[in-house]
């Protein structure tokens, strides 16, 4: 038997016991949850077939009461002696995609990144559209290439014209960007027709990861109109291996900022749903920006009641991100666009001047929050290298 | 045993063999194909577990040269006489989503639909954007919410603004509407980082059926900018049980409309792959309009060359649909938006004026194409009932 040394200051506390898919050599992806360096294999200590498949689908479809009966016995279990077998070094395990994602939606719900945005998309024109304060935009984006941190990201090609080029040239994208996010799994989904309120957040969302949606800049403002953007975001959506339970992020919950217009009564939460967590952004090494998740003006609940209120349904495994998370301050911008202003404002990255990504370079997100051990938690991180474009 | 009799000119002939999955009382739903009026089980026929499932998923991942076999197999199947139990009366067999969706994209490749749409929707700009002769328009749409043919739609609710009014309300949908378009399934999929040639259309996409990709005009107008349509057309799209094979319609292939400017070279194709069908749109009972799918701008082919340029996967079971297909008359478009110009000229339908739908209304959308027999080969229909917005 084992007993598992959590260091004090660890982001992998009992306040965290956040859920993965991993492997070992010779073994079959599983559900393990993460507690300080180590993976605790489920499916060999809790003897239920839930945990031994490869996804959480089908644990996240039980419900909340299942998802804190499960949370009660892990910490319970990895308080004590654990089997040697089911306990294996983080480093040595395989992780995989820990969700399979049915459909998958973006929002845009950072004032300060719409803003940016809408003054580098849009100049000659108020960066808020109409609607903006009204409700959480959002758009469907591509489930199929959404993958797990670690996953090398190929430069896309695409069609892109600059505003003085006459037609648009093919060939690799010269603006390839990141955009740091939150995103948030629905365990138990909703029925074709029937609305889910901004109250039945935590009892239908199992848990959040980070997530970094990759975007094309070049190739998004040629094609983004008037349906919005398509293959400027759809190569791939990177996501963190380990889903923090909402029931860990209950410290994190702090007020969203003050949103005026009231929203409409569908809009509006009994209790606060906005997360005090914070982001850190290091490309090729050095951190270069931290976005404040607190910021955003929608919170994740609001986006739900937003996503379903006419009627569309909810999976096990849809996935919704908060789009770009950017504070106010230029070090608190989630997006290098946003960062270099479009790119006339380059940044230091370990001694040189960068705007976009080239080739090679290396992003790692994390994040910590609250804890409900008075600590902080951690999220770990979502990383991607960028390997050239195929010829 | 059972001679099934093919009466002369059956759009359900042997040039045409259709797929779709059924059920019958006290039994599972699995795979089935259409000859005339009756359904013929391939689970009981065939002896392959593939069709013994309740997706077309599984055969269609098979690939090209096993549809072509199980399409000789069955050809000589139904030739001849059939078990008696393995043939049921297509009006006593429950038809179901024939497909397990993974992601739906919908283009906007008909010039005429996005020229009118433009027009209504910014009326003091040029119709269409500056983008849509170079590539094919299309965004992302939630999967989750295809339904098959026969299923109630519920009036969505949401937010909407009228220009003159202040602020956006919440309210029922005022101006719910259809678009009648043509899906593509795609059967074997590709992998993350490697395009797909127009060439490989017909190795990759399995078969077609009619779509109905209801939107909420006055939701979509006040929430589509700047990420595109979202809520307006999540809350249900309708697509056709049988899904009709790309072998049968190699005698509806037609060159699209001249492409002028030239596409750039990943969206030419060595053979044309515009599709030579005759849709067809009856509003509670009486035909509207009947869009020729002939005259949309961009081919099946160069939709999925240009969904997958970037490196995108695709996967067994995504679907992609057409957009609108109207033409250029008046009683050629696919969207009541279109026919009555924005609810401004309304339409006789069974004696009285209409504009967008109103509850009880039902849509039926139906198609024909040159089979390879010399007569024409059905798609069947995609049909709903408008039911009223809940409390």
């Amino acid at each position: 038997m084992t007993r598992i040394d959590i260091p004090e200051g660890s982001p992998f506390g009992l306040a965290n016991l956040p859920y993965g898919v991993f492997s070992t050599p010779g073994t079959a992806p599983r559900v393990g949850v993460r507690v300080a360096d180590s993976v605790v294999d489920l499916a060999a200590t809790l003897g239920d077939d839930v945990f031994a498949r490869p996804s959480l689908n089908a644990f996240m479809a039980q419900g909340r009461a299942r998802w804190e009966e499960v949370r009660s016995r892990v910490t319970e279990l990895v308080s004590g002696d654990v089997p040697d077998d089911a306990v294996h070094p983080v480093g040595e395990a395989t992780l995989h995609l820990p969700v399979e994602i049915a459909d998958y939606v973006d929002f845009y719900a950072s004032e300060h990144h719409a803003s940016n945005l809408g003054r580098l998309f849009r100049p000659n024109a108020e960066p808020l559209m109409p609607n903006w304060k009204h409700l959480p935009v959002g758009y469907h984006g591509r489930s199929g290439t959404v993958v797990v941190s670690g996953t090398d990201i190929v430069r896309p090609s695409g069609q892109r014209k600059a505003p003085d080029e006459d037609a648009p040239t093919f060939g690799e994208c010269r603006r390839l960007d990141i955009e740091a996010e939150l995103g948030f799994l629905v365990g138990t989904g909703s029925e074709l027709g029937s609305p889910v309120s901004c109250d039945e957040f935590a009892d239908r969302v199992f848990g959040a990861v980070l997530v970094n949606d990759w975007s094309a800049r070049d190739i998004q403002a040629w094609e983004y109109v008037p349906l919005g953007p398509f293959l400027g975001k759809s190569f791939a959506t990177s996501i963190s291996p380990w889903v923090v339970p909402i029931l860990a992020l209950e410290a994190a919950r702090v007020p969203t900022p003050v949103q005026d217009p009231e929203p409409l009564p569908y809009l509006r939460e009994s209790e606060p749903w906005g997360l005090d967590i914070d982001l850190s952004v290091v490309w090729n090494g050095q951190e270069v920006t931290r976005p404040p998740y607190r910021e955003m003006y929608w919170s994740p609940a609001q986006m739900l009641a937003h996503l379903t209120v006419n009627g569309a349904s909810s999976r096990t495994g849809d996935l919704y991100a908060s789009g770009t998370i950017s504070g106010p301050a230029k070090e608190q911008r989630g997006a290098f666009i946003e960062l270099t202003w479009g790119g006339k404002e380059p940044v230091e990255v370990a001694g040189e001047q960068r705007t976009f990504l080239q080739d090679g370079d290396e992003v790692v997100i994390s994040a910590t929050a609250p804890g409900a051990d008075g600590g902080r938690i951690g999220f770990g991180e979502v990383a991607g290298r960028i390997l050239p474009a195929k010829g």
